[in-house]
């Protein structure tokens, strides 16, 4: 299931996962040479620590509540909500609430071999 | 309000418009060289006939539902699915129940002159 990467037309889910988050896991949605979108589990008091990315970012929150931390300053990234960062913003997440968020990344660069 | 595009880092508001649909306006929510984010408003019955995009394109149904053309297929589209297109693929929409949609193009080409 974690392998498989959605087809151009391809109807892909990210309801909540609700009851379901914390046997849920973290898989990657599409992948194309450009762009990659995937969910990331973040379940209440997980942290994922100072990090960057090439290319560009948006993070959505899908279900719970994050601290975004971007740009010097924390933030609540609440169900509904999202977050664009530039290429090489340094930037963490912690989970408030259970929480599973939707990661976009386009990077110029060719995400596959 | 439909000329600010979100600055990196900035939290932007995509929960369901709900009641004020018809009131929406289709908005650009973030904007840079490569890439664009907007909402856009589909009630039930209208259609956003056949097109395509220079660019590879998410489309993601934040509330409602939506009939989506692409590939010699209809589908149904519904909150919180998304379907992933690559560049030049033609796809068209229709709003079966009051819908609201975000679309995500990531273009090598510059969007702004």
């Amino acid at each position: 299931m974690a392998l498989h990467h959605a087809e151009p037309g391809e109807i892909v889910d990210v309801r909540p996962l609700g009851a379901k988050l914390k046997q849920g896991i973290n898989a990657t949605l599409v992948l194309t040479d450009h762009l990659q979108v995937f969910r990331f589990i973040l379940p209440a008091g997980e942290e994922f620590a100072d990090h960057k990315v090439h290319g560009e970012v948006i993070v959505q929150c899908l279900e719970g509540e994050v601290e975004f931390r971007s740009h010097g300053k924390k933030q609540m990234l609440r169900t509904g909500e999202l977050v664009y960062l530039a290429g090489d913003d340094p930037h963490a997440l912690k989970g408030i609430r259970d929480a599973s968020v939707l990661v976009t990344i386009f990077s110029g660069k060719t995400n596959r071999a």
